[in-house]
């Protein structure tokens, strides 16, 4: 086991929401469509002056009030968004600026798509394990608003705004991951992607509105999850030493109800033991582990002592699974 | 000190290079203007068609076949780009592919701007110590030429376009990071950025050619280095409980030919213990230092037993600096 503790969790929508009602209006659908498509209740929306970074400020200011803790006793501080605010610097320069953490507080990004945040634990569990770090915050923000499709029914209409954030620390050894594993499938690099705003595509060696738009091929995506997930489920509870009777609760990736129906089914464990937040969040890309653990923990369902599963799938396409003794 | 031995590394650049007396007659300079101004003689430019996953696949092969591996010999990939390739997924599921990583290995990315690779690196061996992977790859790659603005003298022609990647392990205790430090002064992240490219601004919420190219700059960049930078580096040397004395090869972000003279100057170390590869290569953004690094390496300036000085700005404003036993 690597030893790491979850301190506080914390959260951040934006100031506005939309629902679907209101997008079968906006879009010209006939009333229920969009409700019935996506799944998605409503979702929170970011206003045109609200920034993804200042979003990941408020949710670690807020983990930071669950702890009791002030920006400065943040060691290190990882940004895991799915999609940068800008293609440089890294985002977690500017939370760092907008949670007015003290200048000189080192502040990287990790990215692993949807998993971001899973890679990030990973990561800060390590980092803390070797003593170099005494607490590390984590921030998951992203505002899928900002390159959606509306001409993707399937794509665009699943997809909220949010940003939640963890801080952690080693602990005392009885809390940690007891297992995590990640694998990646470059062969589903193009199912989810936005081509543009990196070397590949932009204004100077030729590119197009629509590069710059989410794209989502969800039946490849879906496709290859459902082949490879089985397998890889059973390793990584083999590496944990024990069955998923063990498992306490499960926060999944909100990706898309299909995909929410897919984890219940290979996973087998009472459904009041699974995290959902899709209904009134959408898919909120990288922040939605972190969203849904923070749901976990503020409604007691996630407490210290009891063993967690987080898993998901990422564009990349990448699975992951980690199993948090709390 | 964090055990962590470097296996191998590798190089790669792309098929054209731009002499600056060629820059001069393309941009109309007078002869001689553009070498006095960048102190870069000839750097590789890549061509239309090649990308930067490619130039990065082709270092991490370059590096496995120096260590005499096997793509199959990786248990994790971490891209440690300055700028993405797309905005989604992670660059690392593209090297993946392009250096035939058998599907399934994990591959996600770190961003610390110019520094990424030093952020990995650090990230690797902490993830080695902890026993979950046996070994990593590190593979930095930026192809600047795609986002420099020609009008912009000063940042346009200090960059090159480059690719290098290191296999680690954990080794036998010996080799390993002696201290580590970066800090991040988010009052700099205007300094050097490409504002494009993510959610802040893109063609859905507004955007201009020119946000989607390097602005820099580059006095302010220098007057707040020189600010932080000696301060930081003696708690460096504290931290490694040894003096400037016991380092026997420094291997500085090749930012400018300004930034190269005052590393030397707080450093005073003799000028033949700095490895300097700017005047072929330029500014290479995050795959500069590995490809110092590998430079130091196959000249045989960093060998086994020696004790090695990796430092560097990044855009964010991020300083680090990483005391390294080979």
């Amino acid at each position: 086991m690597i030893p790491v503790r979850l301190i506080a969790t914390g959260k951040a929508v934006p100031s506005q929401s939309v629902t679907s009602d209101s997008l079968d209006r906006q879009l010209g659908h006939p009333p229920g469509y969009t409700l019935r498509k996506s799944g998605v209740v409503s979702r929170f929306v970011a206003a045109p002056g609200e920034s993804q970074s200042q979003l990941g400020a408020a949710a670690l200011l807020d983990a930071l009030k669950n702890a009791g803790l002030q920006p400065s006793d943040v060691d290190l501080l990882i940004g895991a968004c799915g999609v940068p605010e800008q293609a440089l610097p890294n985002t977690a320069c500017f939370i760092a600026l907008h949670a007015g953490l003290p200048p000189g507080t080192p502040a990287f990004d990790i990215n692993a798509s949807c998993l971001s945040f899973m890679a990030a634990l990973r990561v800060a569990a390590s980092m803390l394990a070797d003593g170099g770090y005494r607490r590390i915050a984590i921030v998951s923000a992203d505002l899928a608003s900002r390159g959606v499709d509306w001409s993707e029914p399937e794509s665009s209409m699943i997809f909220g705004d949010g940003a939640a954030a963890v801080i952690v620390e080693r602990g005392d050894g009885k809390a940690g991951i007891v297992a995590c594993k990640m694998a990646t499938y470059p062969e589903g690099r193009r199912y989810c992607e936005i081509r543009g705003g990196g070397t590949e595509r932009n204004p100077r060696n030729g590119s197009e509105p629509g590069d710059y738009l989410f794209h989502m091929d969800g039946k490849a995506v879906f496709r290859l999850a459902v082949k490879v997930m089985p397998a890889f489920l059973d390793q990584l509870m083999a590496e944990s030493g024990a069955g998923l009777d063990r498992i306490d609760v499960v926060v999944p990736h909100q990706a898309s109800p299909l995909g929410l129906a897919h984890a219940a089914r290979i996973l087998d464990v009472p459904d009041a033991k699974i995290i959902k937040i899709f209904e009134t969040h959408g898919n909120q890309v990288a922040a939605s582990l972190p969203s849904a653990l923070h749901e976990a923990v503020i409604t007691g369902r996630a407490v210290p002592g009891q063993r967690l599963l987080m898993m998901g799938t990422a564009a990349g396409l990448t699975i992951g699974g980690m199993i948090l003794d709390l």
